[in-house]
């Protein structure tokens, strides 16, 4: 491989408030996952963060949520399958009535938080995002959690899936997250990371955390921007990746 | 004239709670203003009503508003242009998903409440309307109130317009609604309020509450269905049109 | 038993949309379970619940809820407990200051939708609501479901409790409710009601779905006034009470 | 004059986001102006700074506000009185609420943003604020804008008030505050504020922008937070008084 994407969850201010450091992190991914107002982001704020990632060509997701923005949309929610596929229509709707403002497309949906944990293995509602998504638009990709469920139950309802790893979480011996309960299960060292993605790129392995090596096939590499020293791990991926020779492009602009 | 369109407010429940018959509604008007979120309208409810629409043909506009959903987007809010660009982009792009997924387009946008109001005279805040519609989509048309300012203003900006009468509200000697707190401004008779859009609609024409009469230049008539008053009023304006010969056609359909 | 009281829930409306009719049930229950803007009930239309409560001698308790108002509080949520315990504690004190205005007093809690069926047996959750009670006032007490672990819970937490049954839903063997997905979970025949509410206040009993008789220990029965059926109903228990001698009174009252 | 109040806009996260310090503003300032939920503030975040207020013995004031979240509550809104007393009401009740969680009281209510001044000079929303603090607690004193009618209305109607002065604004020459789009509106300089701030302790005077000296007659001085500029600005102004044997004491604590 020596292409790989990077992407990182943006436009998460909300009014007054900010989060994140979207300028930074639009200078190192080639996907930009941008809230789309149930989690985070306001309009006006998605529409700044959306035209910074069209001046830079970075690619454009939908982060859907499930509508708790006082919980930020962390909070497992039992969602009917009728609302979920609306909600995931209206978002992805919204962001892409933004997105046309700006003068670019959405080009994939990835869900956001709890939702997205939820339908790594339910398949109810993993089945509502993706009906949601080819209801407003077939053409739209889904990211989702590398070995999950979700992406085989994805494909085989039509859509193109894109799987991603988590530059900054430990594995379980058979392909897993560790749980952010366990000791462990967030790394912070910098370059250790870098070097665990290089691998990856290259080999589509990691190290689990009992030193065992595992397969992971992602196709995109998910780097956090939410403090000074997530974006410092983000930038150090980027940079050990050019050392390297490896292309970071959207897997969307083949 | 041989032709007109009959509009109406629809998609204004929200969860849990109804408001005004769609299904009664759908079955009368030619054109649909659709909630968008903002000040009423969940995304499953707005589904169901653009789906119900689209199997009736008849035509959906986006209704946006005021974020104010307690206030149900009749309060005047002193919004930035920034930020009213951007609300108006959201709500409409958000509305277009829907719409794509039932298989239909928006087609044109009458903001609501205290934003139709402001607008109808507030250069500002009337640009800033115009200014989201042409950035998401210029082929959108802008209704706005017969004889206000923001028609023109709207022109000039290079959007198609519609100017649209209402049928229940008394107009005074120079062609403005009279005050909702003045007397007489909302008339209740159904017969009268017929005989009153049938010469709208052949003379373009209406007797003001000082008994002159007065031009009123309207491609579209808005009716209520928020009671059963309501949707009986505009029952019987349809049925006098039919009965007239007169088609109750969107003005998008030409 | 002599007396018994019938709760409902009131003050669910919410800006423009109705529901329910208050006025109606304000005349048949001895307690008001009175939304608190988290599933339903804005500031004014609380109040006007709260007021009209007042002048009837209706008892106010505090229908707490999930930070859900397009879910109207009906999905679970796996909020944290010091969440949760912030979420009653907030909603308790605005219900508090509001019926401070109307010049009484907030007399218990009574969780509601999916907060009331998840509490009714998760200790975690539960416990998290009985420590906002005892934060902000150990004198509430507490509405659970008869039957239920909840009960017992707050009582060994100091808390008053008193057990509810509900008058439209049948019952299990083992004295719990009829899941709503189950044929015959809910009752629709007035007359048929408010008999089973005349044993269950005489004899602390009721008939279970499969004709057995189950002991319910409730000094509370909830009736709902939601559509006009409903209201019917209500009032049929009522009138049979009355009929029989028993007296309808909050269990505040005493 | 041997004692003053210092009081900021405390309690203005949102879960996930953050804003000011609230750490270094509980160590400066005498009087807390807490988000009540309607501009800024969760349930979860205003405990936790009501807690630390408490800790430090820091006044509690319930900071009440249009109900505008994504606007911050800065935006004019044409609310009803009938929806401003609720809103009032509710607001500080919830406020009261979390402070008995916390074993303090609310002595003061400062309305926030558009909202204070709105009121400053609008007597209709004016008198809705007035009688929403009378409705709920007749002891709570009001905080207004020093030399603003507002006083004495609220001084009219038996309301205890509390004049307060802006460290960081300059002054019209008839008492007024500079327009924030007028050049020079905000001071920047903390020993020039701080210099300020001694003379309107102690002589009851300022400079205005004309360089004139003008009457103010302040009870407190509001001190930002939301930056770490801000901060040091409140910083200076403390050690000044400190430094010239002036207490800071709230005005509720004599």
């Amino acid at each position: 491989m020596t292409a790989i994407d990077l992407n990182s969850d943006l436009g998460e201010s909300y009014g007054a408030w900010s989060m994140g450091d979207d300028t930074a992190m639009l200078a190192i991914v080639s996907s930009a996952n941008v809230a789309c107002g149930f989690h985070a982001g306001d309009p006006a704020g998605i529409w700044k963060t959306v035209k910074a990632a069209a001046e830079k060509g970075v690619s454009i997701g939908a982060h859907v949520s499930y509508p708790d923005r006082v919980g930020f949309g962390r909070r497992d929610m039992d969602v009917t399958s009728s609302e979920l596929i609306a909600d995931v229509i209206y978002q992805i709707g919204a962001l892409k009535g933004i997105a046309a403002a700006a003068g670019v497309s959405v080009g994939y949906v990835k869900p956001h938080g709890a939702l997205y944990n939820r339908i790594a293995n339910d398949a109810k509602q993993g089945q509502a995002v993706i009906d949601g998504i080819k209801a407003i638009d077939r053409s739209l990709t889904l990211m989702g959690l590398a070995n999950a469920p979700i992406l085989e139950l994805a494909r085989k309802s039509g859509l193109n899936v894109v799987a991603e790893a988590f530059a900054d979480r430990a594995y379980t011996p058979d392909g897993q997250l560790v749980s952010r309960r366990e000791a462990g299960a967030v790394l912070h060292d910098a370059q250790l990371i870098a070097k665990r993605m290089l691998q990856l790129a290259h080999d589509g392995t990691l190290e689990a955390i009992d030193g065992s090596t595992i397969k992971i096939d992602a196709q995109s590499i998910c780097v956090h921007g939410d403090s000074p020293g997530a974006v410092a791990i983000a930038q150090e991926i980027r940079r050990a990746f050019e050392a390297d020779g490896i292309t970071i492009r959207s897997f969307l602009s083949a």
